[in-house]
């Protein structure tokens, strides 16, 4: 599928804040202060399965996530990262990376499903933004 | 780390039934018949995150991933494969690989922390090891 062709699901573009575009991946940060909680989107069309993906965007999508986990680790005093690819509700493929701590509101648990967002204050999401986009040599965020 | 190094975690081997060593992981299915449920554990010791592991286990693991995916889709009438490396109650990496159905127990929500398993009568579980282990070019469990 052309790269082009690529559009962010609603529900994705609703939830999210852009962090900036990886070579494979859209990388988004949940609008969500309880949790750094980032979402990598292949930004190629109709996509839905991991194993959608070739080969080498599979190499490519490793890498991403393995870029942002180490960021959150660092610059977000994680316990634990989280790594998900659901899609049950958001058919577009999307990996979820989170970076969990022993006292935030959902641990041991999963976040998927756990109670309400809490959107970020605007200096608080701006910091987060570049913090990310320097770990992950983007910068800026498209 | 040395591969003869590595001992499943006790609480993964008390919750799955083996179905065989694949290159890097073995791959267990989870003796909860309520979902196709499999678990990818990389067979080295003292690994917690999937960024520990090297660039080459990484394309192994996701190699694996996409077989396992694969074959449940193929052999278990899957609508949705789940994919989750967490690791918040048992600190051993592992992936969950878990294949979802429209109408299961705890559809459209994740099945982590999702009420209680429900074991396997002994010729299923057997029935569909055998299917797992001619899938993913096993021959005999471990």
């Amino acid at each position: 599928m052309p790269t082009n062709a690529f559009q962010l699901h609603p529900r994705l573009a609703k939830d999210t804040l852009v962090v900036g575009d990886l070579p494979l991946c859209r990388l988004l940060l949940m609008n969500d202060a309880r949790f750094p909680w980032c979402l990598l989107v292949p930004r190629q069309a109709s996509l839905r399965e991991l194993h959608d993906l070739s080969a080498a965007d599979l190499g490519r999508l490793t890498t991403e996530v393995v870029s942002v986990s180490r960021a959150l680790e660092t610059h977000c005093r994680t316990f634990k990262i989280n790594l998900g690819a659901l899609g049950n509700l958001v058919p577009q493929l999307h990996v979820h990376v989170v970076g969990r701590r022993e006292d935030d509101d959902a641990w041991p648990g999963p976040v998927w499903g756990h109670g309400q967002a809490m959107p970020y204050e605007e200096t608080e999401a701006a910091r987060l933004r570049k913090v990310l986009q320097a770990a992950c040599g983007l910068t800026s965020a498209r």
